[in-house]
């Protein structure tokens, strides 16, 4: 019985003209991360769930896809019933309790004994696990970049898959302010060439750290920039509620609200130091926005970098620089781009005392705003090939073949129609519909005069050429 | 507590040097695939169960990674057994009986109520869902190509990865031999390219069925095909063995293994025709063949294509040309390439009657034999920075950062070393390290001169250049 086929949520097919814009991206990023000195890793879909759960929060674990274990999946947790032992590795903290019935099952204490892999969810983890198993191979400072897919289990909707692509770019072992500078760059370098117009944000965690310090209140850290990160979404008055919600009363919501108003301010670095230049964190924090702006005078950025005091970045791991990049037109709200210097991320896993920085491109959000803003170049087609040789029967078929296989090795993508039909109007329809450049008739009387009619498909104009002639032609394209 | 992380068995990172010699490898592939008139398509890591079920065979359906439901896995099968229901979609031949022990749970029953997904286990299944999904907006024929991973729940071993990446072309809705005959010619030109030494093998599966008939054995045609399939592996008398397993009496056994010892005959299309041309499907093997060497007689491949009769390949979906790629040096012994002609596949989704062709290149399979033989071109490397600039203070710095941006500007890739330190022997042999091309390093003099020093790092060679100098220089390496 005929199945219908139907995709997974959240995940998506990309056709000919869709790859083909995305390839255009991605090569206009990776040209970029070379000439600033990146060199390309990748990891394996999979990781160990030991090397991913802990890393993303708790709403992250709950995002992870994770896989079965192979085989007899179910093995270890009925053996754990039955005998109460389990796989050794498993953290002890979720052993189940010896309930016997199925009704009893909890899917997250089951979860270790049957699914120990999950799929990657971002490539920074990842990354900072490869410099860990890898240090003595690697060089410092190192300049990686990767660009792959990563998957998250969150609820689809605008902007937002479950398969998606990041393209990042860290350097790690290096603690210059001229790093944050050139990613800086490397983003203004990409929207400019892709002629996507952004706002590129920046602003520094250690002004955070000094603002809860300042209101008496560095023990909610945390709670504070995961409230502030929500602004964009919930407003000022969100905001406030959020921060009243973690306990902080009127006076501390009220600086947090005063310094948040900073995002308007003329200039934003002389009101921070006002502000909380009195403390060692927040003097830093502002020196070292400065030395980036120093940095950025002498690399020249065509957009605009500007400082916003009111972001914050969701993820914990960032302890210097954070920035995010908008785009300026088009309906998608969230963020096309983000990153930031975390100072020890490869600490988790043994490795202690390595800064890194780096950013990510949202290539499928780029995407969007690239189609929906029309920016694609009108030229990318779905295909490549230059010319359609159509025939009538053996004898044409076998003079097209070889003068296809003549352009081809000119390197020139050219096509033969598959199948010998008399009916010529169907293959001209296979061009037409393909958008292919030219097509040419090959029938009795090209034979022999080698000479033949190429149509342009787009003007309708025809000339008579040679073979030699044609290869000149459609190399010159 | 550090955790020591580690990689999911049979999965691999692939450090710079690695990357730049799989692009190398798949660059050469997607450029003959282009040439020859292929679409790129991508379709998602992840599909239903449901599309990869049943589709590979027993063996195939184990080899699949399933993917935990999100969220509360347990509950559809925790649901089923406290109130007998389940999901909708499950196949109720996989309900399980109403145990409500877990020592009783059983791994394939419980499957459908945690598991709806899975992943991708070739390029072809998910191809054939794509092209039913999308029948409306489709040109027939359509020649795709796709580039993307695959994941096999395989026991790893030498040439065999858990993940790893298929490159495949193939051609739907066309009849024509020109297909097969194209397809093959660019096996020739990519393992040309690579200078990989090998030998493609060529066979009609209609050959194989007419011997099933020949010998009476119609109705065991598959296990005929996967007994002479694993003949590489076991040998003749295992061959022997395993059609006398199958039920296969001896002059039974004894005619297929004359049939086999055909692959060493002078002219085995003649020898073919002998024995199975009394037969319409040998007959129409034969001729299939014969039509594909004219074909390539007039595209003139540069390996050996040969016939190989006693080549069966595995999948059961091919119903003509069977193809398979074989290196002729180097330890690996399975083949880095395969493909056929399949009459029916989108069939299992609902669309029947249409014929497709298609070919595959196993690119891990092939970085090994290339790996091997040391085929890789010597100049690709890690990286492909051109120049480091290495300097002294922060006013030295502000001056190697503005010549490296004027470098980047004309698109040569360049660095400045990120850190301030004066140890400018650390910033040469970071240079070193990467293999970079040249150092430049910028000292006070430098400043006013507005002439630098240049150093090729390979040849020791020194040179004194104004920036215009550099770029000219670099711009011709």
């Amino acid at each position: 019985m005929a199945q219908k086929p139907s995709l997974p949520q959240g995940t998506r097919d990309f056709g000919p003209l869709t790859v083909q814009r995305r390839k255009y991206l991605l090569q206009t990023i990776e040209s970029v991360f070379k000439k600033y000195g990146f060199m390309p890793l990748e990891t394996p879909s999979m990781e160990q769930l030991s090397t991913l759960t802990g890393k993303y929060g708790d709403e992250g674990d709950q995002l992870l896809f994770k896989i079965l274990n192979s085989g007899d999946y179910l093995k270890k947790l009925i053996e754990h019933q039955e005998k109460g032992i389990g796989h050794e590795e498993i953290d002890k903290t979720y052993l189940p309790s010896f309930n016997n019935t199925i009704s009893q099952l909890d899917s997250k204490i089951s979860l270790p004994f049957i699914a120990e892999k999950g799929l990657r969810y971002d490539l920074t983890v990842p990354f900072a696990r490869y410099v860990v198993m890898n240090r003595n191979d690697i060089t410092l400072p190192f300049k990686r970049y990767q660009m792959q897919p990563v998957w998250r289990a969150d609820k689809p909707q605008k902007g937002r898959y479950r398969e998606f692509w990041q393209c990042d770019a860290d350097v790690i072992g290096s603690n210059g302010l001229l790093n944050e500078a050139e990613l800086l760059k490397m983003y203004d370098e990409v929207f400019t060439a892709l002629q996507i117009p952004v706002v590129i944000k920046i602003n520094n965690r250690k002004l955070l750290s000094a603002l809860a310090t300042h209101i008496a209140a560095a023990n909610k850290f945390v709670g504070i920039t995961v409230a502030i990160d929500k602004l964009d979404k919930i407003g000022t008055s969100g905001v406030k509620t959020a921060l009243e919600n973690i306990g902080l009363n009127q006076p501390q919501v009220e600086q947090i609200l005063q310094f948040l108003s900073l995002v308007d301010a003329e200039n934003p670095l002389q009101e921070l130091e006002l502000m909380l230049g009195h403390l060692d964190e927040g003097k830093l924090g502002c020196t070292e926005l400065k030395e980036v702006f120093n940095y950025l005078s002498i690399l020249t950025p065509h957009n605009s970098i500007k400082i916003d005091v009111t972001l914050a970045r969701g993820l914990s791991y960032y302890t210097g620089a954070i920035v995010e990049v908008q785009a300026l037109r088009g309906s998608l709200k969230s963020s096309i781009g983000g990153g930031g210097r975390y100072d020890n991320l490869t600490g988790i896993f043994g490795l202690p005392g390595i800064s890194g920085v780096g950013i990510s491109f949202g290539l499928d959000r780029m995407y969007d705003v690239m189609e929906e803003l029309q920016l694609f170049p009108s030229n990318l087609k779905a295909n490549e090939t230059k010319i359609l040789f159509c025939y009538f029967d053996e004898v044409t078929q076998a003079r097209a073949i070889s003068l296809c296989a003549q352009l081809r090795n000119h390197q020139i993508a050219a096509e033969a129609y598959p199948d010998i039909t008399k009916k010529i109007g169907k293959q001209l329809e296979y061009a037409n519909k393909l958008t292919i450049d030219y097509a040419c008739i090959v029938g009795s009387d090209e034979l022999e005069k080698e000479k033949y009619v190429i149509k342009n498909l787009q003007s309708g104009e025809q000339s008579e050429l040679s073979i030699a002639e044609i290869i000149q032609l459609l190399n010159h394209e």
